[in-house]
């Protein structure tokens, strides 16, 4: 849960509300609100006081779930102008950066902020982002919806172009989602603590070459490049099988770590071993 | 990262020594240790005081990176008797089920623990983690693993047979890797809070369509059912492409949310059309 | 190629018209025929005479391309009432049950005609397709469609539930494509000459659980499961990346062989450690 | 099947002698032959008069299953040198270039002659195969494989080097499984009719582009770049699974039609906003 949530809604909370085929809707409940949707209206007056999980109904006597807002919901519903980090690669990419609470990371571009939204939730109070973006208003839009989150406090929101490089160092993890990570190779280097942890998504093959070969040139090392596809079922014991569709690509993920070269001399023979 | 660590390897940290190709050793290092591999000797003293990400050499002249030890690093590592959950598979568990800083979290079974210590480090200082096993081996050993990382302090170990119930309710989410979820969807429905998250893993179709009848008889909705599959490629810029073997099954995936349903008089019309 | 084509297109010629983005349409040549398309009007004549592979213009100045019809633009074109078998499917059930020119094959049931099609143009003039359905209706369609590629002398179409068995009595493979393979098990085990190969695809697992318990019981062995995935990419050198969606499910596959046990007392012990 | 047989196995018949799990043995029956196995010896007395699908024993009671011998184990048992055509891929190729009984058709390189095999039985009596390559012991080797399929009258081995054209033109089809195919696509367009099929199969993406970039420069269009997957399944109806592991990645697929442009004046306004 991201807030604090009692057993049931109250004023002021930021609630979800579901339909059964996977829409929904996000809504702060003030006590004279009304949501509009084509099943019906809700009231909020009729949601304050009522269990979470409960089952209302609209106007039309269409039902809906009410439920705390959850972070999966927050990422697939802000409002964007961008490409989305899925769900699916954002778990994927915290586990393998190693990002929970505690942790100092910078990530560029900020977008519309999803990812943000998640680095803010996972590194908790002790924590902190660093977001950075050269477009004015991608920053506004997600200045708002980590507000939404009333996370702001965890996130410093850097209008650079990232050229210049960081104004941290020695931060733990650095995400870069910007369609050219290959020439901001040496400033992530100069960013990130010794040893610390580097990824990016992109979505085609060429970019991915050319991230590679930046890295290499970089002092990079353990790199992973993968992809991950999520296939849904149809959750119907009796004739239980995939979906007829799904997602086919969202970006190559990249990961690599910081690494400090033992002078020549000594390496040289045994690191063509290595690499055979 | 996991702890708190300086720049530079202490005497006490839990570290990482990386070889080129994917194996790794986690130590703790004490002034007088020797870490015996099939590459040489390395003395735990000649790491003491390096920087993360140097290279070092064993008595062989073999290379190996200093990094500290990482989450990823350990759920690979953790010694187990039983299935493994995958890097992949956990990142998913934890953006849907929205476990992170602050919840509450039950899962059984224990296991070797490799999913418990993911949670004790993502609910943070302020969350909790409830771990339920009836093999008490199983159980020494998951404590022992948790200790490693230092988070006993988040985890309550049980040795219960989930079939009486948790002790716990209101709980934020709870999480099953047994052989047969199925037998448990009642006690799960009393330990959850209204509208809490409930996931489960398993290998078979067979099991999957158990489950997914008990969760519909039981007051659980919004069933999803998927499978996550993780693609490794070679990172080589001028010869980008897939690795030629892969994962192709860890385990399906299954997530509910727990509803209250409203008196049937009102919902039955509806909830015909909203099924079709 | 299906038919005899000259270089140039001929009057009665079966022809395809493609548009640039996988949208094509297939005709037969008349001298006073037109087509009628959302990109404007061609008329026949104007193709008549031109070269495999030509560009040509509608009315409006949209450009298509002239070729001979193809199998895999049959089979996606096919007028249906039924689920299609796609390509990729096709393509391996043919290899899989090494049914190519000379085979005598069985198919039920027949459908819209799809895979009777496929099996019609590889069995060649030596070989021999059997297809059985108890539809008038799709059987009438599938007639039109294989009198289309003019193979119809190499089909029988029969009318019957395959409930009763097969006419036919060592055909070298069966492909069923019905709900319900497992009723039939015994009749295909009789229709398919000694260590024959079946062959089948259903769309959930619940059918496919219940296929191979019934090919077990009636003395077939060397079963696999599998499934195809397919995925596209866009063809663009410079931004090269997989398409956005895909195609997640058409069907599980199931092949098997006949086989012949000996008598027991000698096989016991033995097929023990082999199931091990 | 690839050659006629009877009813049951008769001396000289090739035929496939299969354990349970998936190991297979492709021998030629003699009277006084004898197979070594690991699993004991079997006499080919001991086979000829069997049926089809018959289980027999080694002399240490290990079950064997006597079947003719099938492309698909032809494919896989192929002794080789070089990377293999798997039936996955060889089935999709087929159909999409629309390769079947009468086609001529043109490959190169012709490696161990896995595709060879498989397209010398598809094309039937009435069509063509045109192999070529410049390393001799290759060629030999394909020669020995093709002969075992009694095939080899379809074919025609040539040692060139394609960079100086392909003897034929007017061919149905041509498969190029080559490192550079991007060097020969001008010879290809030579070669094939107009508006005939293209396809090749590479293992990067760096070569892929290439390709994209050749076919584009000399007159094709229809473009696809696919790949396949194949997961197969644990056949076990209770306890219904994918396997642990699968192949990851075999190739590439790319397929092209040539196109004869109208000339320029008339198509460039509309093929702009065709690739828009």
């Amino acid at each position: 849960m991201i807030f604090q949530y009692q057993n049931t809604a109250r004023e002021g909370d930021l609630v979800e509300l579901t339909a059964m085929r996977r829409g929904f809707y996000i809504i702060r409940l003030q006590e004279d609100g009304e949501l509009q949707t084509h099943r019906g209206v809700i009231k909020h007056a009729d949601l304050i006081g009522k269990e979470w999980g409960s089952e209302v109904f609209s106007h039309l006597e269409k039902p809906f779930y009410l439920y705390p807002v959850t972070l999966s919901s927050m990422l697939l519903n802000t409002k964007r102008n961008t490409q989305i980090l899925y769900p699916k690669d954002i778990g994927y990419i915290l586990i393998t950066l190693g990002i929970g609470p505690g942790c100092r990371v910078i990530e560029a571009g900020t977008g519309s902020g999803g990812l943000t939204q998640a680095l803010a939730f996972y590194v908790g109070d002790s924590g902190h982002v660093y977001s950075y973006e050269n477009r004015q208003e991608m920053q506004n839009l997600a200045r708002k919806n980590i507000a939404l989150l009333q996370l702001q406090e965890r996130v410093d929101f850097k209008l650079h172009d990232i050229i210049n490089g960081f104004d941290e160092t020695d931060v733990d993890a650095l995400f870069l989602d910007v369609p050219n990570p290959h020439d901001y190779v040496k400033q992530v280097k100069s960013a990130l603590r010794p040893g610390g942890s580097f990824g990016s998504i992109l979505p085609t093959v060429n970019q991915v070459s050319l991230l590679l070969n930046a890295l290499r040139r970089n002092g990079f090392s353990f790199i992973d490049v993968c992809e991950i596809l999520l296939r849904f079922y149809k959750p119907e014991e009796d004739r239980l099988r995939p979906t007829d569709r799904m997602v086919a690509h969202t970006g190559y993920l990249i990961f690599a770590r910081s690494i400090q070269k033992a002078p020549k001399e000594k390496a040289e023979g045994d690191s063509q071993d290595d690499e055979a």
